[in-house]
């Protein structure tokens, strides 16, 4: 990945005369500060916008580190392959043309990559805009707006967002440490930027856009080492439907479920954002200033109307705005008008100066009382922001205890080098997505938190032959494995299930019965028909069986009342409980995933769940099985006694354990589990494996 | 209310010598462009900023209109005794320090109505910023920008809100047609403002900046008729704890709960925004624009990234994104490459220049396929927005049939005739809340949702008798009335309750269980226990008792767990249903209003529940039951059958004009309302009156 962050020389191939032609103007922006070696190459070999110009990459006299290609994509494979030849150590593709408008030019992604590959170089796009690589002074894209250099690594999949980030980073006065133009991602993908820019000294903030995630469960893996070292701020698009339409032409990538790609993101400590703003805000505080550290913010401003705001900005964001200390108040009130409110919000009145507002900062940043200053202001006199800006800059110690955020409505923000807003709100929004960041970090340290060794160990392998022979002897052309095979799996992975027996006449159901009533009290019946849905609302369910008698009165009713019975499920009758939901699956998007959902006849009404990415440590099981509406079901209320929620943690950290241990556990669902004060109980299973259904195949690197 | 409006002659009093004080800079302002007669008045009679001065406003050769106060606080009361006495017609109090500062000087804000009023003039302020008249060419502001004119009436709570709103409105090209900053509103309120824009033909657009609502009545009476004329977009801060502890000390206003507000504006048909930034994007479209008529979308740009944004947004805020029919898409192909997007998003791919994009925006604009157009685009030239809004002003028919709405990723939003966002999140988020305002004008109209004649009429002067009786007859200090007045009330308001008799021994328990029982078939016993919260659980309620001898067993048993019984309420067993919870109260903040919530023992875990402002017609309080989470348990689901969801509306609507029509009851509960398959029946009901805790007093105008 060097190549891409600091290229030591470069050639644009495919160079165009017209100074419009893309490859023209990335010969043009590489030539106004490049540091190293850079030449075009052009079937006349004539200099473009004064770079020196060749015939063929083989006719160019340096070594040549980075290739960028922008020729027609009929003639691009050729030209990859003379790369490799002449030694190449990576491509930029920004021809496009290949998979993106279904091979239109009769070439996959696939085949470029395979070319690359072939000399060993990694291919970045095709269909992408180009990198920047500030290290070396180098723009290679087409943008017409010069970036400006600091910490922020940015890498997006969309061209236009690309582009329109970097005019918008210039205005802000955000500097970049890297951009690189995805496109198409063949070979190079997000994941492989987050590995590069985790130890570019020059990174400190890295931004994606994302309309899809290649490999979720490496990026899951890649991320959560990344953003606990640095903040990952993402935009994902293509959350809704005409969304996924507009994806689906545009990059030819998968659409997501985006509760699951919201799962993968909390799981991976990712700070996502919702919009291009809130993504260039959020930016904007962090080129500059740390994360808050807690969510205590103190707003201080010339006039009520936008403090008001900010605080009912920072309540929704679920930040604190506290009232602060008498001494702390008196304080304040030395430098400023007796009239001044000081409980926080801090409203200075219009008529003090930017020296006081300064001052004043400068007293609750260093106070202790606060993780954050919000600067909430209005704009009374010219140059507000830069004299503010330049006050809070002269009058502040060295070492900033706190960010400090400065709004001023009504007047238009400019460069600075602190984050200078016009609305309040925005700032406020901006650290409270900042501080989520802070909370993670410190959710994710701690070895309560790391699933492989918060458990005992299970025993994986014995697992997964386990899922491999009994989805062989499988014969459901869906691969939903047999109920008995879903609980030996089950069992396996330490999961505890409710004993029952599957019986196909009367007289098998007889000994069945009379089998489990001799270990417990009392057994459900449950009618097998294929096809019918809700078992219980047609009567296929009877419950309290505690003799063989009411046993064959009722295997008689399931007779006459389901002309399509195939067989009777007698099972152990569980205790009364709370009945959960527990699912889990591998998804495309966002890898192996589980649910946890309130249970019961009201379940779908309730739509009450919870999505998680897998796997989960027993604590973070706990959490998410408390984070349902209906918890207070499972911990007790209104003096109902509480069950035993340990035990559903436990099951569920399990699952989550299973379905990322064992990638062709395709989809399964225990409904219910029933959480009694003794502990939980899984009373139906499905199982549904991929072998036999697709081959198995590695995933594709993203 | 016309002499703020549009002024015929104006005097600033007060105005000083130092440039930098209010008055001098409101003579300054207002003689920038005024038509009318202008003075100023001050001790030495001296003219200040160019304007003519005088010692008293006795001496003023004019007839006065208007006076704009800016003395200091205490000579306030007598100079605008001598406005009154020198003819004025009204006056605006600039000068600070009277209830918003705890009456600092020494007089009230209601000292200054009073003296006002005795000479029969109107009193804006105190405590406020000033006009613009934009009608007269007055600004009569401190503000530092000059406003431009236009369609927009802007009436604010805070002059910090208004100084950055008039700045903002003025690099939007936002033009005003009034403005007027309210301070603490102590006589002229938003709902004056209301009124006098309604009817204002130079007005198209109302926006405000509200902390509090000071007359909710009449505030919902005014704007929901004004609604239904012109758009009001509200801006309500305050909705945070720490927001409020800011209003509280910055205008001495009272605090709302939001959620009651929130009901208030629904009914009212005000649109409202969560930020000043979406205040400032929908008033810049409406400005220019009419409201999308209906949800769908067409979204049109150069690249497919802040199209997918703009869907996810679309989507995220309830709009459509729908397919285009194959007619519209060949049209389109006909005008942009063949690689083009068209489906919807319309990606027309970046080499596409503004003349390609206009004709497009208006093939599809006038298609009738859609009710608004997104151009979300982003800048691969300079002045793609100046060049993009050029071409879409030639290009579109006079008649613009939707309104078109323009975003440019990456380069700054110019001063435009069309509306020109950065991001095309914000505008679509922005056509959302103006199609919110469409739908509530659809739903607003029509008798059936018209409470007074939907329904049979009540006799509200007997119920108003009873209440009034009943209250006297009264003896609890909280006011809560007995359960049996209480039944009498709802009974005169058509409300259907279960019969209950209260029995304080057991033999008056004896009497009372036979002759309900003789009635129903079943009765249920409750213990009445003072200071006993959950009944149920403490086994204070005993159900199915259809006989004297299990009645006298239940009675024995409330004596020996509840030492403290002091009686048992004896009522008709309702049959099996659904519980809801019915409420209403009359709320400081946002007037009459009622609530629904599921009942039932898990009432407080499901927490579910909706608000609405009362009154409501039987259609309305439909469509309120019926939006609950757990409808279906109404109306039926997996198989269950769906109970008497009209009987419950029917019921939740009389509740809703009992106390709309009778301001003396201050709060009441029936919980819970039983509905079943055969009607709705209210078990147990509390009401509590004011009447006898606090004097009733008329209501204080806002």
């Amino acid at each position: 990945m060097r190549p891409y962050l600091a290229p030591r020389s470069v050639v644009v191939i495919g160079a165009g005369q017209e100074p419009s032609s893309p490859g023209h103007r990335i010969a043009a922006n590489a030539r106004r500060a490049y540091t190293g070696d850079l030449a075009v190459v052009r079937p006349d070999g004539a200099s473009i916008a004064g770079v020196p110009g060749y015939r063929s990459i083989r006719d160019v006299p340096f070594a040549v580190d980075l290739a960028v290609i922008a020729v027609p994509a009929a003639v691009a494979p050729l030209v990859i392959e003379e790369c490799g030849q002449a030694g190449v150590h990576a491509v930029v593709v920004i021809t496009a043309g290949f998979s993106e408008q279904g091979a239109a030019s009769g070439t996959t992604d696939a085949d470029l990559v395979a070319i690359a590959h072939r000399s060993g170089m990694r291919l970045l796009g095709p269909n992408c805009f180009g990198i920047i690589a500030p290290a070396v002074g180098l723009d290679a894209t087409f943008s017409a707006v010069p970036p400006t250099t600091g910490g922020i690594a940015f890498g997006s999949q969309s061209g236009g967002i690309g582009l329109a980030v970097l005019a918008e980073a210039t205005e802000r006065g955000i500097g970049l440490s890297s951009f690189i133009s995805l496109g198409n991602r063949a070979d190079v993908s997000s994941n492989d930027l987050l590995c590069a820019w985790v130890d570019d000294p020059a990174t400190d903030v890295i931004l994606l856009y994302l309309e899809s995630i290649g490999n979720p469960r490496q990026f899951l893996r890649i991320a959560r080492h990344v953003a606990s070292v640095k903040p990952i701020i993402v935009l994902k698009a293509g959350r809704s439907t005409s969304g996924r339409r507009g994806a689906a032409s545009h990059t030819a990538s998968l659409a997501s479920d985006d509760a699951a790609v919201e799962a993968l993101f909390e799981a991976a400590g990712v700070i996502r954002v919702d919009t291009l703003e809130e993504m260039l805000d959020l930016a904007q505080i962090l080129a500059h200033q740390p994360a808050p550290a807690g969510p205590r913010l103190a707003l201080i401003g010339n006039s009520g109307g936008p403090l008001i705001l900010a605080a009912d900005a920072a309540e929704a964001a679920g930040m604190q705005v506290p009232t602060l200390s008498e001494g702390l108040r008196s304080r304040i009130l030395e430098r400023v008008p007796r009239a001044a409110a000081t409980s926080n919000p801090v409203d200075l009145l219009a008529t003090v100066g930017p020296s006081e507002v300064a001052d004043v900062v400068g007293i609750v940043a260093s106070s202790g009382e606060v993780d954050a200053v919000v600067v909430a202001s209005v704009g009374v006199r010219p140059h507000e922001d830069t004299n503010l800006d330049d006050a809070l800059n002269g009058s502040e110690p060295a070492a900033q205890p706190v960010p400090v955020v400065i709004s001023i409505a009504g007047i238009p923000a400019r460069l600075s080098k602190r984050a200078v807003f016009r609305y309040s709100e925005s700032a406020v929004r901006a650290l409270s997505r900042a501080y989520g960041w802070t909370r993670w970090k410190e959710r994710h340290a701690g070895a309560a938190n790391d699933p492989a060794t918060s458990e005992e160990p299970i025993d994986w392998l014995a697992v997964r032959r386990l899922v491999r022979s009994e989805a062989q002897a499988c014969v459901d052309p869906n691969r939903w494995l047999s109920p008995d095979a879903g609980e030996r799996i089950l069992y396996a992975a330490g999961v505890h299930l409710a004993g029952s027996a599957i019986a196909g006449s009367e007289s098998e159901m007889g000994e069945c019965v009379a089998r489990l009533l001799a270990e417990t009290g009392q057994v459900v019946m449950k009618a097998i028909v294929p096809g019918l849905l809700h078992k219980t609302d047609a009567g296929g369910v009877i419950l309290n069986i505690a003799d063989t008698d009411s046993a064959v009165a009722a295997y008689r009713s399931f007779v006459e009342r389901f002309p399509a019975l195939t067989g009777v499920l007698v099972q152990e009758q569980v205790g009364a409980g709370v009945e959960l939901l527990v699912g889990a699956r591998q998804d495309p998007s966002a890898g192996p995933l589980v649910v946890v959902a309130a249970g019961g006849i009201e379940a779908e009404l309730l739509a009450d769940r919870v999505v998680r990415a897998a796997p989960l440590s027993v604590d973070q099981a706990r959490s998410m099985v408390l984070s349902l509406h209906t918890a207070p079901r499972l911990t007790g209320f209104r003096g109902r006694p509480g069950v035993d929620v340990d035990a559903a943690a436990l099951t569920v950290s399990r699952i989550s354990r299973l379905v990322s241990a064992v990638p062709e556990l395709v989809e399964f669902e225990i409904n219910p589990l029933v959480v009694s004060a003794t502990g939980a109980c899984a009373v139906d299973a499905r199982l549904r494996t991929d072998i036999g259904l697709n081959t198995v195949r590695p995933l594709r690197g993203n």
